[in-house]
């Protein structure tokens, strides 16, 4: 029980959180294949790129605390990734589609960023700051995801989709 | 297929968030029981009546639109409260618990506000705004108490926990 102190949290955060971003890079090849629109197809692929540089700060992030890079099966994130699944099957064909699978990306984002702002304090908390600006970097370019999202579900997919 | 449009893609949304809240009103008081610090296990009791409110204002959207309230398998948050679980078992004990319970929970705030954020902009295109209201509403609630379990945990539960 003596290890199970806030230090060991922040690495079962990290672990899960590791999975999580494993499993956006193979779901994010998906979702593109599967939107309607160009510009949303072109968001997904740009966030694709930017995910598997989330994945390698959180290797250095493993790095500086001593630990080998591994995740923990994070059942969140799968609930996520299937639902959005469930609603592309669903809506297939339908003007609905993209607006389905941009609530099923910000669902992600949301996911993400509930996690890193978490890691962040834990990181504050224990005096890791570089570890803390790490992961500042990857929430800054989430909440841009989650924000950009909005904007084009706002102005051409919801409209499209009505 | 000419059913699946905005309006079918909400009423799904609608049903998953609706099983949702219900979840959580049985998760939050595992929560509240299972918390060392007697502040959060007030801040639990409190979001518990507030997320009572928040299935009601769901009955009266199912009701403005016509159907019976009725709620669909959400994996997601199944998902999310199954880790939380798992945390809270782990670290049962631990000065760290409740810095686990707090990133729980927020992980479940995140996920409503994703999906009233998402639902809010579709009932707006669909041009429901008694609905939109309601959905205001909640979203605004659960955005409070995700900053309030911010500022406890950085207050009070990182450090006893680190």
């Amino acid at each position: 029980m003596a290890e199970n102190d806030l230090k060991s949290l922040f690495l079962h955060q990290l672990k899960d959180t590791y999975y999580a971003e494993n499993a956006i890079v193979k779901a994010l090849p998906k979702m593109a294949a599967a939107a309607r629109s160009e510009d949303l197809r072109g968001a997904f692929a740009v966030h694709l790129e930017e995910t598997k540089k989330h994945v390698e700060r959180l290797d250095q992030v493993f790095r500086r605390l001593g630990e080998q890079p591994q995740g923990v099966e994070c059942k969140a994130i799968n609930g996520i990734i299937a639902e959005g699944d469930e609603v592309g099957q669903e809506f297939q064909g339908s003007d609905a589609l993209d607006a389905g699978l941009i609530a099923a990306a910000q669902a992600v984002e949301h996911y993400e960023i509930t996690r890193y702002g978490t890691m962040i304090a834990w990181a504050k908390q224990l005096g890791l700051g570089e570890v803390e600006g790490l992961l500042k970097e990857t929430l800054a370019e989430e909440e841009s995801t989650d924000e950009l999202l909005s904007e084009m579900a706002e102005d051409a997919i919801n409209p499209k989709a009505a």
